[in-house]
């Protein structure tokens, strides 16, 4: 994990960004939307990608798509080039081709995602990559691996989940805790630390300035919370120049969003932005880490084992997660939204 | 205040309902929504309607929209026939014209509205008319009334409120109340007893085996309460006999609601749905009270002060309050939607 602590030196945009995407676990769909995604779409040539995970896996994922992309193993990133006749893959080759089954969740699988997750994570925060993707991870195979409790743990502390859909950015304060746990989180200091880390994280990514709307807690932001602890904490931002207005009536405020007040919405809860986006805009939000020196995001599907090796996946979300974490690493914005 | 304790024996439905409306805020755009709707929608001949308020304020707002439609003065709603070719309209006289002024918001109004309010919830208590509806009241008028302190105060004690907007129905346990102290109002009682008084109201209003969803408190629905109350209330509740999920993934229920999955969903606070309702929905829900044994609702929009006295209101929103009211007290269910 390497969190870039409120005012530390952010790593630049670079102009030919090299990005990494973990296949996923191997027996879902991941394998698949990853080589659809570099052999349909193409990548800019301005970027470079290279796969993490079995080339097993992502050999069957090709041949069930129907497609013959050229598949190279790198041993390492440096060796990635900007072709585009090819899919790099680093393999740590410690998953047999025999310890899985397309379309059923494993113990084998889930390990090997939990290696894999780390390792781009390392690459990344080592400076070897730019940014990352994580395809669709498999809940039961996470569990069965005994090596973390839940999809929650592969999340860094200190991170904030920022989802992205066409039409709305949200970003809660905090994510699974429960409802009376949710008041006491409410703090000018956790408040005042988010808005800042996504102002500077936005201009990093190339959006100056962003407009940050703050959600109030209570009904109509007329709470204690609202008046104690956001609104001077608004006030405390708004004092170093950043662009916020808060708190909003929760009920309003992802309307106004969606209408171009707002670049991007910090919320209270989880529940209060995720009702939003998924009543709104269910087609799904990709998932992008705030708090960390690189670029790293997830799509927003499933690894939907039901379908996988059957060549039928959609890859309209990792294709556009591909492009996004290029337009961010470049600090081009959100990839032409902006 | 003429609640209907869960199992009481509930109004029939009527062949010719009589419906009051109160005309709201007298220097609002109330009045010309009530006389646009009446003149230029016309009420089906199975309805009969009259308006609440000061007679000298619909001629107005009569004169401002270049209509003329015949205004007739009734002295009780006994003398209201189905006539399309007039306006009938109780005026108790107690506002005199020199005591308010268009676009301004006042204590004689506020007084006033708040006469209006309370003679049609006797009205309708005592059998007299059907159902009423409420048009936009003003928030600073009622404060300078001296008679209310907000106008949270106008909900009969005991009642819920029932959103409805074209795509989706939901009715939260509590309204105005902290997020602190959401947790402790989620109780199995509370879940249950609301379950069934909509169930019981929906069949009432025609709406026979409704399909209700409960939603979670807490992120997907794996909390404590979700677990103690939410789904022991569910359990009970289809024990008897009602269509009835939960707790469903607050994240996930109004999209399914709006999927046609639910008929209806419970809410369990103010925001969770009204984030929903008005992100998805922005064009407003109309608000009917559930729990009285009349039919009682307001419309979605606010006095719009700064509009009134030019004959330039929107009366589609009180068109479609005045159809539903008419539907729901004939047991028609919501008007066509169904």
């Amino acid at each position: 994990m390497t969190r870039v602590s409120q005012g530390a030196p952010a790593r630049a945009p670079v102009d030919q960004p090299l990005i990494a995407t973990v296949i996923g676990d191997p027996a879902g769909v991941g394998p698949e939307v990853c080589v659809k995604a570099l052999t349909l779409d193409g990548a800019p040539c301005s970027s470079r990608h290279v796969l993490i995970g079995s080339v097993d896996a992502v050999r069957l994922a090709a041949a069930a798509s129907g497609l013959e992309p050229r598949i190279r193993q790198v041993g390492s990133p440096r060796e990635i080039g900007a072709s585009l006749s090819e899919i790099a893959i680093f393999d740590p080759g410690s998953l047999p081709k025999t310890a899985w089954t397309i379309g059923k969740p494993g113990a084998a699988s889930g390990r090997a995602v939990v290696e894999w997750v780390r390792l781009a994570e390392r690459w990344a925060s080592e400076g070897l990559i730019d940014g990352w993707i994580m395809a669709p991870v498999d809940s039961h195979s996470l569990k069965l691996s005994g090596q973390i409790e839940s999809i929650d743990d592969l999340q860094p502390a200190g991170t904030y989940l920022l989802r992205v859909s066409p039409s709305l950015r949200v970003v809660p304060i905090t994510e699974h805790i429960s409802i009376t746990e949710v008041p006491s989180s409410v703090t000018i200091s956790a408040v005042s630390a988010l808005v800042a880390l996504v102002d500077e994280t936005f201009k990093r990514w190339g959006v100056r300035g962003a407009r940050i709307g703050v959600a109030g807690l209570n009904p109509h932001a007329m709470g204690r919370e609202d008046r104690d602890a956001i609104a001077p904490a608004v006030e405390r931002e708004r004092a170093v120049g950043r662009q916020v207005e808060g708190p909003i009536s929760p009920d309003s405020i992802f309307r106004l969003a969606m209408e171009g007040r707002y670049d991007v919405v910090v919320s209270m809860y989880h529940d209060q932005g995720q009702i939003a986006l998924k009543t709104a805009a269910f087609e799904g939000a990709c998932t992008i880490y705030i708090g960390l020196d690189h670029v790293r995001l997830t799509v927003p599907h499933g690894s939907a084992m039901e379908i996988a090796g059957k060549g039928i996946a959609q890859h309209a979300s990792m294709a556009s997660a591909m492009k996004m974490a290029e337009s961010l690493c470049a600090g081009r914005g959100f990839g032409g939204e902006d």
